[in-house]
């Protein structure tokens, strides 16, 4: 099994995440941004959608999508609840993520972090982005008042994946993480897994 | 179990389509785009993330996200395949679409349909749009080249889901869907199964 994984891209953390969460052995291939390694692998037909990151199993099968990652390697763990509208609820939170999140939290971050990127940041839109993440944190954080997890009692594939992009929503993306105490527990609840990794791990 | 459904969104559209393909009844409350009922299911907290389509079911717990929600209703039938690859496969076209398509097939739709956004629609956003429709649009094409549907030999809900906004991609978008052969006839192919239901149907 070979992961395709962008080191700097919380999308392909969260699969390295939950790689080392469940102890699963993966090569894994670096294809950073704008890096010839990405080139080669778009070329060579590695990443479906153009993107990483991507699994490919030991007979070469492909599956691209860091959220369809996760619920391969995650099924028949504890990291998928065995009640099916809790399964439901966490699939709910994963869309959300990539509808909603990714495109605010994770882009605002990317804009400050990449320097090829810095100039698509005008002051116009880092606000908007700013304003509209912020109201997406507090979605999290009421969800998470009085939880440990966002869905049932125990980590799931929504909690590794909304991770991905939050724990660096205030580092890289600016957002102003003090208003968000039960969005901050829970992401020290994450850290003290067994077996985690960050980011840069 | 209720539907709260947006007669004019394809995320809306996706439920009802797989709702009358499988022949499930379901009471649907419609919440138009800037109607005085969305606002009203919104302050009722019947939207968790604020927006259409919302499942709630008979004992009142509420599932919002319109894949999650396919993901719920479409358990144990023929558009889940049994094999686990190929749920994940499907899963990774579902959150593609959330993530790249929806973003920019609907939202250049919806541009141009909802009069409320139209001030939005500046010509550099528009020609961006276009120009990004068309390539994830030969995503599309080229993994439908030779086969019927996304994933298997079977309409699943990666099928439905991304017909949701693809059927009003050149109605709505603008997208020169004339190049798009195997897109058409797998749109002809959705159009065409017992019990379908269209947009507006």
């Amino acid at each position: 099994m070979k992961l395709y994984s962008m080191p700097s891209s919380g999308n392909s953390y969260k699969v390295r995440l939950l790689l080392a969460l469940l102890g699963r052995d993966c090569t894994t291939i670096d294809v950073e941004d704008n890096s010839p390694e990405l080139a080669q692998a778009k070329a060579d037909g590695r990443l479906p959608f153009g993107k990483a990151p991507v699994l490919q199993l030991d007979d070469g099968r492909l599956l691209p999508e860091s959220n369809a990652i996760l619920s391969w390697l995650g099924r028949g763990t504890e990291y998928v609840p065995g009640d099916a509208f809790d399964h439901a609820q966490m699939l709910g939170w994963m869309f959300w993520e990539q509808n909603q999140h990714e495109g605010v939290i994770a882009v605002r971050g990317a804009l400050s972090f990449y320097p090829s990127r810095k100039h698509l940041a005008t002051p116009d839109r880092m606000q908007d982005l700013l304003d509209r993440g912020h109201a997406l944190l507090q979605i999290m954080e009421n969800r998470l008042r009085g939880r440990d997890w966002l869905v049932g009692d125990h980590a799931s594939l929504a909690d590794i994946c909304l991770y991905g992009y939050t724990c660096t929503a205030g580092s890289r993306g600016g957002f102003d993480m003090a208003r968000f105490p039960a969005i901050n527990r829970w992401l020290a609840g994450i850290a003290a897994l067994p077996d985690y990794v960050g980011l840069e791990g």
